[in-house]
């Protein structure tokens, strides 16, 4: 017997009550019984995107959200903003370039947050610029990107800012029409602790009126044919019944916490991993602007950070995530984002504790546990 | 307590081994364990499909899959020939001027299949066509068309077969290979028995040439990205995971039956749906050339087939499905594909009959039944 530990950023542990929910004989998506679980999730969305604009879901991963706040807001040609910080900002440039859009690049160091000064003297150089495209939370560098500095920047402009909120939106606070955010993007397998398979989006005013101009052609990602059709509780094209039956339950979780206590929880836990990171001397990723979703950090010298989360895994049954492109091997994420609590935490550093022994690195056993423990019991009363 | 028996044509109901599979602890997609499951089930797919090629998994709906054999396969102003015989077949239509492309719509008769000779003189007479657009079952209708013909038709030019194969695919005969299908789409609601959110693809290697010069813009439904991802057992982007472990599960069955047992039952079981409203006097929707995924038969006269379809479904728990468009009200379909057997159809005939002595209509009860259960007899020793 392996017990298995999932603590990596996405899919992220799935509540007991919401796979229960799901494993329910499937209904049939036309019928009033469905209707009203939408229109009751429909509405829990608002309240964790912090808007009074509809939350669209679609069937398909954050990827096709994304796809679709580009085919259905811009023309070919037409100019935006890339803040390219990682993986996800990577995925804004290569989606706009795909449909013929013309992407500014705004390169960021893989582990740091865009400075919003950056992106002022881009839009202040070049009043053609149609959107600024970033991520509220870059899951491949764990660094949190200034979403509210942004916000601030392209709210008198006629330019939209799209946020890629995937590991964002029920992760920390994002209130979308307080700051002004046009297009929020997040995905089920998230702080929404569901399987992957549903993606979601909200729009502005603003942004619903760049819709009705747009030209690049889209089909199955069609906004204002979801909007119609959510009004009569209903999708557009056939709905991933079951995830949406999940998320309901999920969602009714978030809303018995408090979007507010979510918040505090997973700052706690984040502040908690750093914490413990820095305690065993490791070195963060992302030090000055670090996301709450997840907390990636540098393996020591002499470690490879392959063979560290591989002996995690299939050892020790704790999975976390590795690096991607240039930092493959480098580094280790592990997430507190979704249905995590303080002996996942726990859980993840004894464990990075163990296994950093096992690979020859001298480790003070229960150092990172015991600074994890010193944050984690602000919880308690 | 009100007890449900779901018999539309998709979602159908999901076998309770994968309700099952699917409510267990989520996995990363990114694990060997997960790796594992994932070219098991693309190996299961094949046999299904009938098809040596791979076979694309998409988190998307049907839908998104279709959009993708569209876009991944043609540039703006190529020709098509749309097979338009209902809902589904007109999406074909809409999709391809969606992108631009020039689409040639051969209308039927709601109910009718599409005859070869006007798809041979169509072809003779455009040597620009570069496809033919049909559904192998229009669910709309209930109606089959003529697959293997029209392959016979594009087999040696150059031209490709794309065929909806969503509620064909697992439900009767549909040699990919053999006949020489060069798109074959499909989705996770129907004959695969499970709920909605995964879409299926398959291409001929004509198809791959068709891919290596189509200019339509493209992302998150990027076929070569995912044939080169499935080569490493993953996704391009990140696959619903739930619903590829409930697939593995649900392709185990199949096997298990035999692809030609799940097609001898499917036929037996739609052989006797006919039969019951034949016997109960009800005009079938598409007697000439029926699906074997769903019946649709017309309300008698004076019966109104929304309140019909209502009653049922809210006073008997049994849901079917009604008209679309200029059917609405005036049909009932009934499915019989994927977790069908004997006694779903006894429940259907029973509580049609039922319902429609409720509606005023005079029934002999059990007229329909005993037709009915005369062929599904066959499926006993």
């Amino acid at each position: 017997m392996k017990k298995r530990y999932l603590l990596a950023p996405g899919p992220t542990p799935v509540p007991e009550s919401a796979l229960l929910a799901m494993a329910q004989p499937i209904i049939h998506h036309r019928t009033p019984q469905f209707s009203e679980i939408f229109k009751e999730t429909a509405e829990l969305l608002k309240y964790v995107f912090q808007t009074k604009q509809d939350v669209l879901m679609l069937a398909a991963s954050g990827t096709g959200a994304m796809e679709g706040s580009i085919t259905n807001l811009f023309s070919p040609g037409d100019e935006v903003l890339v803040v390219n910080g990682g993986k996800f900002g990577e995925r804004w440039g290569k989606i706009s370039e795909a449909y013929g859009l013309k992407a500014h690049w705004l390169t960021v160091e893989w582990g740091k947050a865009i400075d919003p000064a950056v992106v002022k003297k881009a839009l202040d150089e070049n009043q053609n610029i149609k959107a600024v495209m970033v991520q509220a939370s870059e899951t491949s560098t764990c660094a949190a990107h200034p979403i509210k500095e942004l916000a601030a920047l392209t709210k008198d402009r006629d330019c939209l800012l799209i946020v890629d909120g995937i590991t964002g939106v029920g992760v920390f606070d994002l209130p979308m029409d307080d700051w002004g955010i046009d297009v929020m993007v997040s995905g089920s397998q998230k702080a929404f602790m569901l399987p992957p398979g549903l993606a979601f989006v909200a729009l502005s005013e603003k942004a619903w009126k760049f819709q009705e101009t747009a030209k690049v052609p889209r089909f199955y990602f069609d906004f204002k044919k979801e909007r119609k059709n959510l009004k009569d509780n209903t999708s557009a094209y056939t709905p991933a019944v079951t995830l949406i039956i999940g998320l309901r339950q999920a969602l009714l979780m978030i809303k018995e916490e408090g979007l507010e206590n979510t918040f505090k929880r997973h700052d706690r836990l984040a502040r908690a991993t750093r914490a413990a990171a820095e305690a065993l001397g490791l070195k963060l990723l992302a030090p000055e602007s670090p996301s709450n979703a997840a907390t990636g950090f540098f393996v020591p010298e002499g470690v490879d950070g392959g063979k560290l989360v591989k002996y995690l895994r299939d050892e020790m049954g704790v999975t976390m995530a590795g690096g991607q492109d240039h930092l493959k091997g480098k580094i280790v994420r592990v997430a507190h984002l979704g249905y995590f609590d303080t002996f996942d935490i726990i859980v993840a550093i004894a464990s990075i504790e163990m296994a950093l022994s096992k690979m020859g690195h001298k480790v003070a056993f229960g150092a990172g546990v015991a600074a994890a423990q010193q944050i984690l019991l602000e919880g308690y009363k």
